[in-house]
């Protein structure tokens, strides 16, 4: 059965929903329909791909929903991750507390700037390029944030495959081509802006 | 007639590979799926919720498909851009230059840290926060980039839409509720890395 990305994107939100839940230890399709925005029937729906996990009529175990959403989303354990490209972009990513709170622990960031290499930044030291492949296979590290200008992220998506590398979150804006069996996930700013403008543009119509 | 908002990212991602095509006048929905990797079907589907575009069977003038895509996607004209946020994502947004190529201009930039005031960022001067709402009415801009911490967004987004703005891209992790008549897009990178996180999962299985 395919499942779509869109139910997938709704899943990471009712996790953050529930979350938010502080005085219940159930919580029907309603109270998360309310919390997120999206219909209870979506709720339910999305759920229902992944399993039974509630009572009809009585809702769901808040604890129990939490965790078998985060073993959907991969995210009942951390994960090490590599970062490529420590300009203004990688800086604010390093930085960005979300990801240690969801388990992201940016723990590898690679550079081929000769003025980085070694230093520390957020507590993480710059390594050179080449050392990249070994320690993707040493430290069996599966996925990677791509964050280098346009003309790099072929040669650099190409490498971090060619090294092992199985899921990739793509900022720079050309995309690329991999494989089948890599899931390469493109972050287009500018596009997010399209589809704000879209709107504005019909709004004034 | 209700648009999925998957049609419009789409309609970016054929506008971009339209960039990428140099030797030809006419391009076929076929080679459109083959320059994007999604369905000639899927093509033809999403550019017909626009209108007629093309010729049965000889396919779309590129430069017309190209016109007709900016003016769906509101990139037909320049956008000014106020930023709220100057810290180390908000820093990298206003030094992304895949902004300005689509024609997005960040044009003000405003914080709340004394020290940043009247410095210049990427040529924009930092302005405090209280001077958002009259530059936002004065300039009449309609689109507002939020890279605050999580604490501030609520504030934030509450005095942006106090201010006249319409629609709004939000870095902060926290979801705000808005008026039905702004655009709200949130940006949360971490739900970008679960989405990579479910796929590993799921492989592994």
């Amino acid at each position: 059965m395919k499942i779509p990305s869109s139910s997938i994107s709704r899943i990471s939100l009712y996790y953050r929903a529930l979350l938010s839940v502080k005085e219940a230890s159930v919580v029907s399709s309603e109270e998360v329909s309310l919390l997120t925005g999206f219909s209870a029937a979506q709720v339910r729906k999305d759920l229902a791909y992944f399993g039974q996990f509630g009572t009809p009529g009585r809702g769901y175990s808040i604890e129990i929903l939490k965790k078998e959403l985060k073993k959907i989303l991969g995210t009942d354990r951390e994960w090490d991750v590599a970062l490529v490209g420590t300009g203004n972009l990688g800086s604010a990513l390093l930085a960005y507390k979300g990801f240690k709170h969801q388990g992201f622990n940016i723990k590898y960031a690679f550079d081929n700037d000769k003025k980085k290499i070694n230093k520390l930044r957020q507590g993480v030291r710059i390594r050179p390029i080449d050392d990249l492949p070994q320690i993707v296979r040493d430290k069996k590290i599966s996925i990677a944030i791509v964050a280098v200008p346009q003309e790099s992220a072929k040669d650099v998506i190409d490498k971090l495959i060619d090294s092992g590398i199985k899921a990739i979150l793509n900022f720079a804006p050309k995309r690329s081509k991999v494989p089948e069996t890599i899931e390469l996930l493109n972050i287009d700013l500018s596009m997010e802006l399209e589809r704000l403008t879209y709107f504005l543009q019909r709004g004034q119509k």
